[in-house]
């Protein structure tokens, strides 16, 4: 809605390439992000019922309008039919009516227990493993030319915003204007709460919930900020030191930054998420500041924050030519603060292709943008 | 945080009114607003595990001073204890292991069917059916002072921000001015996202997605908006026509007012949620206006915007002292566009007190605030 210019979105093939994986089962929706991935259709309730030979979106009321014109723009007037009850009860017998008698799959990464033993009451409920969420991965043009665009809006942001820190705003000033630019700048909203955490003991919080601290010379700074546009998120973080930094802030910086660009020169095709995270990590570890780093290398971006694959020591994925990916590591410590370095790229079949483009050198604060 | 004057949450008193329902069993609680109400802590990742003698929250690395802050300061050091872990199955391992091996009950509303598999293989669980969402629906002073400072701040936006629509901005012009003011008066965010609904079509939809459209003289508008306070949220929506009202809006106005009236008369303590939705919607089907009301009439807010007790046709809830709920019925038809009023009120001992107290006798537009 917000990006007419942007190359379109493949929806219209997307229901086939679910049943190409069901072996003639019938897939019940319920993740919000995997309906809007397979219809466009982003309301707060719905199902979808992908069939061998039918494919239909069940929602309410208040959304019958709107999911009869996103089909219509998504090109799948002919493929997807609308369903419309008004009470959750009707809804969910709209739902076991379309799904009908045969093996139903259902998506139990989302559906609650609770929904599940209501729903195995009258159908043949089996497991579905990620049917969706792996399709996802691999983000086509139209996706990757939303998730690019939403990134340039929050570095063409946090550009404008980031020589306001030596201003000794509050972190919440910086998060406002930040969120009002990137609004102003067509995004649907922030992709997720952005986080401005400062001095010693904020910034040593890796997620940090932004605050009234006021921001204060010699403060580090780590700035996670991120865009939405048409539901697809973009996420990346920086981070600084206002006024001159120390010695030690200069050195921990330049570590954060060393293991971020071997976590970047580790991402390519066929490589295991696991090893971008001991690119970092070992790095880390071997300079004496293992136990300052507190959380995963990464990600996967798309229609969730947060998705796959996710790159830890627990991680079993590998990465996808087309998979998005964060390469965020940083180092925290109460008293001294903290850094973050996270950019958002795109698995190339040669690497990584960024597509966060603001500078990260040095945690020194940009000089104000002219006018 | 943001919010020094409003008196303190009770966090104090909760285990142990959790415990009280719970007849020996250990409860697993993963819904993210139980979480909060129960520890205050706000964290995207945790869990936490109430046993007969301990009570611990079990978060992730990210989260490991933000949590131990958040329960200093609920004032339950004493009360529940924090454990960290890094990596997901870790976590899952923490959780297994302070729960132990008596009888646990989890949140099959929250818990997915997949994890409740995962954690059915090391635990006993049986279904918990609501202990949380039930103590929840009661607000306590600290939590209906966030609310209604959160209503405040949304009033305000919108008195600010309504004259806006006579200067023909787009939909996205009017939610970005709402969402900045709120920040800007102390809400931690949105309380959802903002709902600009303009013309034939767009007001036409209860639950538009907040677009590019340019607002034109003759439209109807409607702006549903609400602030978020120390994670408690508000919810109102006003509705509006852009320059003098022709009959048919102001008479379709009138009746939604009256319905919306109708509404606010019948909540009371011991009063079926579905009574007031009957209240609405009976006066709207003796006017023949039956199929232009697309939803039901109302919900509880808190911690979650919609939360226990929901007002249709289906509800088997009955109002309690200390519910906080909307009413917002509405009037909707392609061509015409639509109008919707809710207010967000308290259920006291004599009926309902409003916490939302900005004017609604009339569609025209409020004269631009004096500076």
């Amino acid at each position: 809605m917000s990006d007419a210019g942007l190359p379109p979105i493949g929806y219209a093939t997307r229901p086939d390439a679910v049943r190409a994986r069901l072996d003639g089962a019938t897939l019940l929706v319920s993740n919000p992000s995997n309906i809007r991935w397979l219809t466009s259709f982003g309301g707060s309730l719905g199902w979808v019922v992908v069939g061998p030979e039918r494919c239909a979106l069940i929602t309410d009321g208040r959304y019958a309008e709107r999911a009869a014109a996103d089909i219509e723009s998504a090109s799948l007037a002919d493929v997807v039919d609308v369903v419309v009850g008004t009470t959750r009860p009707q809804i969910r017998d709209h739902v076991i009516a379309v799904a009908g008698g045969g093996d139903v799959r259902a998506e139990a990464d989302h559906l609650t227990h609770a929904q599940w033993l209501d729903l195995s009451g009258a159908l043949s409920l089996t497991l579905d493993t990620g049917t969706i969420t792996t399709l996802r991965r691999v983000k086509d043009r139209g996706e990757l030319a939303r998730m690019e665009h939403a990134a340039s809006i929050a570095d063409a942001a946090l550009t404008e915003v980031a020589p306001m820190l030596a201003a000794r705003p509050t972190e919440a000033d910086v998060r406002d204007e930040l969120e009002y630019r990137m609004h102003r700048a067509g995004a649907d909203g922030p992709s997720y709460d952005t986080i401005v955490a400062s001095g010693p003991d904020n910034a040593a919080r890796p997620h940090h919930h932004t605050g009234r601290r006021t921001v204060l010379e010699g403060d580090t700074v780590i700035i996670d900020v991120g865009a939405l546009v048409d539901g697809y998120h973009s996420d990346m973080t920086r981070s600084f030191v206002v006024g001159e930094p120390t010695v030690e802030q200069s050195a921990i910086y330049e570590l954060v930054l060393e293991a971020q660009l071997a976590g970047l020169d580790a991402v390519r095709p066929g490589v295991s998420a696991r090893q971008v995270d001991t690119a970092c990590r070992g790095m880390f570890g071997d300079r004496g500041y293992g136990d300052w780093y507190l959380h995963g290398t990464g990600h996967g971006v798309g229609l969730d924050i947060h998705e796959d694959p996710f790159a830890s020591q627990a991680s079993t994925a590998e990465l996808l030519v087309g998979d998005v990916v964060t390469v965020e590591p940083g180092l925290y410590r109460g008293g001294f603060g903290g850094f973050r370095i996270e950019d958002l790229v795109e698995v190339t079949a040669t690497g990584a292709r960024r597509l966060t483009h603001l500078s990260k050198d040095s945690p020194c604060l940009p000089s104000p943008p002219t006018t």
